[in-house]
């Protein structure tokens, strides 16, 4: 079978099974980071991802750009785990014919967005590689009690989420600034039961919220906030990298941040039922169940 | 200017001029791991590898000696920090047209290590990318009392090394088991030094230690440990990916060594001088200055 068959999500479920664990670590595979006992009041979160050229930049990107968005995409990692970035590792992959000055450029970009979140860029790997690849590695902290995870979902709550959707490939997946802000602002002050960033996209990530959690939920379609640049409804629903922040809450906590009017928030739905079925209602009260298509790499 | 006329060092060394590190690091760039406060009595080690097909191995190589080998490198740099591996996030790029069983050996190189080794497999990435690219980034844990870093070697101290060098292109640079039980036993029984593993090769990875360490040394040809598989003695000198532990010991420890009779370690040489110069001694006490030349990516 072809990995274009048997699919991302296929692939990844079956590596899964294969993988033991101690009692050290607190979640593994299968969230935004990996979680891992620290110390009396922390966790440490861990988390990698990987970009490449003509996926998720082109060789013509601008090179700060492609630099600036691999750091961006593990702080927003570890901002969705209500946690703060520390330390970072990246390994860089060039054509020989690749120019200095190019490279220097990536390299700027990565440093000037680590020193605007205050991330320590201790160590790296240079390889030769025929297309550009880097790969971004994160150590984040986060105190015990501000851990949000995708499986903390509960009947009842009221579902978040930052920012506009859709549109992001029009340049925003290049230029975003990690949600990272917001996410320790939204743990300090309310119990926030399950969080996600948007990678895949709104109806893929809210399945994985519901898959973890067990419950079912709906958006209302009126509310989902599209951005300026998104097509359609269709493509704020469903296309991925826009790095907004996907929460629950509880309806009093959620009461609590309404009222606060905390602008770069807007409830879209909420959990409900026990089945993890994902409904899409418009404005007349009709419904549909939306699968969890979005953006994926097989 | 081209990454190959500037070489792999010379970018490496432009990139550390733009780091800034606050003080919970204890060493940043520039060992076989990155250093950081963790407790009381211990340093975390964090590290990263990315192997690429076509240069670390080909695209017909055993698909678990791919998983093995992305996994083992890591290991060895752990080891040869004085440490124990704890904790590994995997990124693999695969071809959507890669198949499935492949992607799984790939995946079961990667875990039957991770077991013998006891790591834990804690998260990972998967895209799509023209060739196969793996990278770990892996986390250790030390003893801040039996930390090795390139920086500690003193005047006097004899030069060791595991093992025999050379050929590792044969075959042992996808089959090594790293050094991981070597390095401890050195580690707890010993004061080394400095210790390096050596994979950009043997005239290469002692003059790191010479060059972080400010000190100069020397080689007895006659004593350098050839393998089968190596061609000729510049061979062992200068090819790569051994991924043996070399390493500097007192006197006084040294001839504790030797008196022990620990058979995987031979002396091959002395730290002498000030300034960072290997010079490579014949029988007959000839001596010549050797470059740091080795494996290089650009």
């Amino acid at each position: 079978m072809l990995l274009k068959e048997l699919g991302e999500f296929g692939l990844i479920e079956r590596f899964r099974r294969a993988i033991k664990l101690d009692s050290s670590v607190v979640k593994g595979s299968g969230d935004d980071c990996a979680v891992i006992k620290w110390d009396k009041e922390n966790y440490l979160l861990f988390t990698c991802d990987m970009i490449v050229e003509g996926v998720d930049f082109l060789a013509d990107t601008r090179p700060e750009l492609i630099g600036r968005k691999a750091l961006a995409v593990s702080i927003s990692d570890i901002a969705s785990c209500g946690g703060i970035p520390r330390y970072a590792v990246v390994s860089l992959g060039l054509p020989g014919s690749f120019s200095a000055e190019k490279a220097e450029k990536i390299a700027k970009g990565i440093f000037s967005l680590a020193r605007k979140f205050e991330i320590n860029i201790v160590g790296g790997d240079l390889s030769r590689a025929e297309r550009i690849v880097l790969d971004v590695s994160m150590l984040g902290r986060v105190e015990k009690r501000n851990l949000c995870l995708r499986s903390g979902a509960k009947q009842g709550d009221i579902i978040f989420v930052t920012g506009e959707l859709g549109g992001s490939i029009a340049g925003k997946h290049l230029k975003f600034t990690p949600r990272l802000k917001e996410a320790r602002e939204l743990v300090k002050n309310f119990k926030v039961h399950a969080m996600i960033d948007i990678s895949d996209g709104l109806a893929a990530d809210l399945s994985h919220i519901l898959k973890e959690s067990g419950v079912g939920g709906f958006l209302y379609e009126e509310f989902i906030p599209q951005s300026k640049a998104s097509r359609n409804l269709k493509d704020a629903i469903y296309s991925g990298e826009d790095f907004e922040l996907l929460f629950t809450l509880s309806r009093n906590d959620a009461k609590k941040l309404l009222d606060a009017k905390v602008d770069y928030c807007k409830p879209i739905g909420e959990i409900n039922g026990k089945r993890p079925v994902l409904r899409l209602l418009d404005s007349s009260g009709r419904e549909k169940i939306i699968g969890p298509h979005g953006f994926r790499h097989f």
